[in-house]
């Protein structure tokens, strides 16, 4: 499976991928998961926000019977330049566990699905878990399908013209009901697997995280006549808001990061009349997170700026007691915090009971062609996930 | 003439101006020229790089009578979302300072010429006065055809899809000895004729100025898990060079804009691996800029960032005895200097006998929709125009 997918997406110039969603390489992705589902003889479903969900055993037999199945997977989608192993590694550990489980010739007492979410990383239409926070209802459909894309094109028009039907987005109780426990895998976007010498961990919980948006007005002049003290200099308070981000962090024990910029007109020799950066900011502890997100506005309050939440997620626990009867499946894995969002994370806040588990990654390094899993450490994830889903839908048959 | 232009390129929104060259608004711009330049029975020649020249006369006759003829106009291109007058109150001028003068039925002793140039705003291709830089041999045709625009298209591949031979691309002696005197109308680009109460002045020299492309490494990775320590940020060595630059202008009197930034992948929650921003100096001095970048290079030192000097002209001096003449033709115009690059400073350069003429602008603003002339001065300035062709290519007729 991981030959297959190697060369989606790939950008070989850079080694990175771009897998956006309901693009023609997201299309690519899905097809390759229909096709796995297909010959495995699961039952394929869509949701109304287009993520994809392959059964074994009918999830609605065991709706009306009290005790629904049990769903792992993750997503196939990347960040631009994205690694191969964050979303995919837990799509192909499903998989893969449930070719392990008929190996052994389990025979669930509960249904198993795959999921493969889609728009997990927002890379496109800048909202992350849009794909599970639509159904969960977390985000409105009116504003899903409003979203934008850097061309101008809509999340409703994309997802039109990738054959869903954009007027069909919304909450979808029937496909969460299916869902009696959730476990994503992932790789971890860390190095505390690495430190504690595991290849696999289980999560505790989801750090609170949050975006705003920072729009700086300038006034537009020539770079070349201006004199200095004329200027209204838009790219000055970005670059102020870049380093008060750095140094607010640092002092309050949080992590916030500029990632993105947009300048306009973006001419070498144009003063820029708006220049907009983006603030990510999470971290263990939510008030430090919110004072670091205050320090920043305060400081660029003097250029004027404009702080706009795009979005804020609270801290999500994952279920106590189903991490701790999974770390004991698992020989006492670690339980470990994770900065990074997931849908794992979206359906825990729905009221699903929910656990991930993490493969270690030696570089700590996430979102970049350098990150990377050992075969025996994914080995070791599908081996986990095998186990955790015969005990969770076993019992195991001779 | 001003009500035809008025319309082309004009962003309604912004109500900026985006007339890129080589793109299908230019061509209507240099329809738009021909078809004036017809009207008035001017004979329409294409130089090597696209640069369109009407002569009223035979330029041959006059340079093998040893008195080539005398050129007015400037530009039709814009920087992004650019102001009405900054090259079209150029050209627009000349074409009706021939009108003023037949008017006036002076019948000329030297040929006259009208140019609009190609691609003086750079905006496109990053290298500002394309079109005379190639044809005085300032820029080498190899390295004008490799120029990319931000879509990765060459100049060679947007001049052939415009409908020109890029082999034929190069230094145009021909052309350029046609040119006797160049004398280059432009809106001020900036507040000295305001302050002074006067509606036109002479240009005297063209500050000396440069690009330098300052590009930051880091390392890729994911901004909601990677420790503040571990990180190798590229932005955070834009944000100081940004910030380094209007420090160290202020300091040493030069002007320092850093007006385009680049971030690789450019995500959200991206830690980024690369950011590229560009710099803009200039200044009466050119020792003065010259600090002013060894600053900046000190200070992004420490972010291991490459400051590559993409462009250098050396301050430029217009003619002194024609400026003279010129400010005596004009009741004592008064003589300015300019921080703006033009045309006439690369023919200059080129050793023809150049001078500006400078029309008023109350706000003071340039490259943006704000820049403005009140018509009374625009009129005044295509006096001023005629009245210098009248000077310089007379004797006036009855």
């Amino acid at each position: 499976m991981w030959g297959d997918l190697e060369s989606v997406g790939l950008d070989a110039s850079s080694g990175g991928y771009r897998r956006f969603a309901w693009t023609r390489t997201d299309h690519d992705l899905r097809e390759w998961f229909a096709g796995e589902c297909a010959e495995r003889g699961l039952d394929l479903t869509t949701d109304r926000m287009g993520n994809q969900w392959a059964w074994w055993g009918d999830p609605d037999a065991a709706v009306a019977a009290g005790d629904p199945g049990v769903v792992v997977g993750s997503h196939l989608d990347s960040v631009p330049e994205g690694g191969a192993f964050d979303g995919p590694l837990g799509v192909v550990s499903g998989l893969a566990a449930v070719d392990a489980l008929r190996e052994q010739q389990v025979t669930p007492s509960r249904p198993i699905g795959v999921v493969n979410f889609a728009d997990e990383e927002g890379a496109r239409f800048g909202v992350a878990c849009a794909g599970s926070r639509v159904i969960t209802g977390a985000m409105h459909p009116e504003r899903a399908r409003g979203l934008r894309d850097v061309d101008g094109m809509t999340l409703a028009e994309a997802f039109e013209l990738a054959g869903g039907d954009p007027q069909h987005l919304g909450r979808d109780d029937e496909t969460l009901r299916r869902v009696g426990t959730f476990v994503e895998l992932h790789i971890e976007q860390g190095r505390t697997l690495e430190d504690l010498g595991r290849a696999v961990g289980v999560g505790s919980d989801i750090w609170p995280h949050g975006r705003w948006r920072i729009d700086v007005p300038g006034m537009a002049n020539h770079a070349g006549t201006t004199a200095m003290d004329d200027r209204e200099d838009a790219m000055l308070g970005v670059a102020t808001a870049i380093l008060a981000a750095r140094r607010a962090a640092e002092q309050h024990g949080a992590l916030a990061t500029v990632g993105k910029v947009e300048v306009v007109p973006g001419g070498v020799n144009a003063i820029p009349s708006c220049a907009t950066c983006w603030l990510d900011a999470r971290g263990p502890d939510a008030v430090a997170v919110r004072r670091v997100v205050d320090e920043i506005r305060d400081v660029v309050a003097d250029f004027d700026a404009l702080v706009t939440e795009e979005s804020w997620t609270p801290s999500t626990a994952f279920d106590p007691a189903l991490a701790a009867r999974i770390a004991a499946t698992l020989a006492a894995a670690p339980i470990i915090g994770t900065g990074a969002g997931h849908d794992a994370g979206i359906l825990a806040n729905a009221g699903v009971p929910t656990a991930m588990l993490f493969v270690r990654n030696p570089t700590g390094v996430s979102h970049s062609p350098d990150e990377w899993a050992a075969a025996d450490d994914c080995v070791a994830g599908v081996g986990a996930l095998a186990a955790v889903l015969a005990d969770l839908a076993g019992p195991t048959a001779a």
